[in-house]
């Protein structure tokens, strides 16, 4: 019978599998009025309603099936059950480098039986060895579960709780800490502890990955190994976002933290650094540094950790038929900062002046980015940038909106006076302001 | 002496150029406490505030400098002054197509003194036949000037104005029509005539400019010669936009209205095709279509006109710390609809549920599209995705954020019923909707 701690099944779900007698592991048949689906059924991964059984089908997709009324489910075949044998920890070889994997969810963080998809947190030293044993070879690997989220419901909190984790974890003495999280709001936590962890001694990389392990082109073993090939071994102490390069299995990218955004829903190198060189790639085990300006590597310096994030901040996109009294209502309800995803050089309707005006005369930080993503906001082209400009407004230059939300909600996380933290957001903490180029003035 | 009527000059800035003698085209020394520049004096590109001067330096870029009590201004040499001589208008050949150009503003509207870099709208017949001579080869083009702004400043309003002109210039019998326009919203406006004009006899072609045509690499007359050939020649009847491929002059983009985002912020090749691949390419004066998924141009078609679009309908950016009672607020304040632009494959956080099902209770369309722009969101890979699927929100599948919102403003213009909007939400009405295809689901 199925076992509710075990399977992660509740409500509905749980009450027709046990009507039928089935089991995870066992082979369903899932009957609606115009469909019927066969596989194995799975455990859910992350605890959620309890409306939905996942069966993984012969295809090797999973599909989730709601139980509504007309809807019922059959055992046709005994199946195996998911068993996770914990192979024995290999034998540390001493002088490796010391890598901690702090989890914080998604994807990455779990481990899968390969023939039911079950999933399971696996972040024991153990586990992980069992999945990628490669790792043994790069490094002595140390694991921490810290957070266990999808990464939509990680907040500004969870940023400076994962800082202060990996600063516990320098202090202890590793060669480089690996985040593991969830893609979706990756590059968020990127930069927050870009801003957050300052003058490291060694490098902090967050990865994740774009497909659940239980498929064969999973992207998790490769991106795992990658990231704690450069915690270990790279010649920078930044914090950065190491990922698939290309569609192939052949290169990791690592990205600058305040520099990356997910550009893709589904491809596994949905990351892209933008407005910025990406910093190193490994390829065939070895660590290419691909720009000359970084931090380096240097254990004798002491980290200072800045974990302290206001929520008071919004990141709100600016459209054709965009009403400002949004932004008045921002105001009113207290918020510090507004970060204003304008349009090309960074410019919004003469509708808003009033509100950005009203919003600074109130000490609201007001800032400008762009919602092209690539290039610089520019105010002094048009009068629209002018007129912002003298309403107070803060231009990004090249940073990316999501880079200037986190950066906001932190730089307001550090100090209560709004020229301060006018001055602090123009400062370039941790390369979120690329040097301007050539082609950035294509339109001056 | 100045004249502010033809120098677009007011204010203090006006009131120190009066003072110091000197007029547009004068060579100019503007001073201040660290700074010094020399150039010719420009006349303002649009009036706005009365506050700069703007001077074009040697190097050909113009700066605006504002006129704040430490800075003067001394005139040091005698300049020619602009001059628009009207060019006759060549001989029209009668065989040619015939295209009107419909202007809305933005630096394509613009004709400039190559010399001063003084600006005026240029859309008479005879001024853009002295602009851009090779018109008269094309095509006999009649000009229409129907608003003169700065894109950031175009509503939903003036959207359905645009469509009416397009409208009516179809109904006077000519071969195609072509939009000069602002490009900071310039896809909302494609996106939106999409949706506003269906049944197309002709193909409307959106066109702007990324480079004032003051410099010697404005994209304005390729650009604006690439559309008018679209128009006169192409084999399609649809709305797209027309810009350059890449950075250089060789080739013109032409993509499809719903499908297309402006993506950096300078650069000429600004715009790009998401989701979905070119229409057609203009390339050494050939036309070369680049799908077989068109719609065929027609002179039996009869347009159906559909001008409506509601303005209560806002764009949400999810980002960690956002709070869900923006959304409540939204609700409250008589919104109908709402585009949540959500992380990864269509993920808001758990916070969010219970203000997506009030929406969704009151008669709000919940809408959701991913901030990755790239790929399509699912909502049946995670728990997340199904549990707002279970709360009423609407996948918009591969449609960009910024389609879905012009689409959701088209949508509960045309009907006040929520599940009809719903149903109509759904419908592929322009192409805004992609064919699934198997890279998208590599996550699924």
């Amino acid at each position: 019978m199925i076992q509710t701690e075990n399977s992660g099944y509740k409500g509905k779900a749980l009450k027709s599998l046990r009507r039928a007698g089935c089991d995870v592991g066992d082979i369903v048949q899932v009957l609606s009025e115009d469909r019927k689906y066969e596989g194995i059924l799975i455990p859910r991964s992350e605890t959620g309603e309890g409306d939905h059984v996942v069966v993984k089908l012969k295809s090797g997709y999973n599909i989730g099936i709601r139980m509504t009324p007309g809807v019922t489910i059959n055992k046709i075949g005994e199946g195996l059950k998911p068993t996770f044998a914990t192979p024995p920890i290999p034998k540390q070889k001493p002088d490796l480098p010391k890598v901690a994997i702090i989890s914080t969810g998604g994807t990455i963080a779990s481990r899968v039986d390969y023939r039911t998809g079950a999933v399971r947190p696996a972040l024991s030293a153990s586990d992980l060895y069992g999945v990628v044993p490669e790792l043994a070879d790069i490094a002595r690997v140390e694991t921490k579960i810290l957070l266990s989220l999808y990464s939509e419901n990680i907040t500004p909190k969870h940023w400076g709780e994962i800082a202060q984790a990996v600063s516990h974890q320098i202090s202890s003495g590793v060669d480089g800490v690996v985040v593991a999280h969830g893609t979706d709001t990756m590059a968020y936590t990127a930069a927050a502890l870009s801003f957050a962890l300052q003058n490291l001694p060694i490098p902090v990389v967050i990865v994740g990955a774009q497909c659940s392990s239980d498929r064969p082109s999973s992207d998790a073993a490769t991106n795992l190994t990658g990231g704690v090939r450069i915690a270990a071994k790279a010649p920078f102490a930044e914090v950065v976002l190491a990922m698939h390069e290309t569609m192939s299995d052949t290169a990791i990218a690592v990205h600058r933290g305040t520099k990356v955004r997910k550009c893709h829903t589904s491809r596994r190198d949905t990351f892209q650094s933008i407005n910025a060189s990406l910093i190193a790639r490994v390829n065939e085990n070895e660590i290419s540094m691909l720009t000359s300006d970084f931090r380096k590597r240097n254990a004798a310096n002491l980290p200072i950790v800045k974990p302290d994030f206001s929520q008071d901040v919004a990141l709100i996109k600016f459209h054709p038929g965009f009403k400002p009294t949004l932004i008045d209502w921002l105001v009113e309800k207290g918020y510090r900062g507004i970060v204003l995803e304008g349009t090309g050089l960074g410019h919004v309707s003469k509708y808003c002046f009033d509100a950005v005006q009203n919003a600074n005369d109130r000490g609201v930080v007001v800032a400008l980015a762009s919602q092209c993503i690539w290039g610089r906001v520019n105010m002094h082209v048009y009068d629209t940038g002018r007129d912002l400009l003298d309403r107070g407004a803060i231009p990004l230059d090249d940073m990316l909106p999501e880079t200037g939300l986190v950066k906001l909600m932190w730089v307001l996380g550090q100090t209560k006076g709004t020229e301060e933290a006018k001055k602090l957001l123009k400062t370039n903490i941790a390369g979120e302001f690329s040097p301007r180029t050539l082609s950035d003035d294509a339109t001056m």
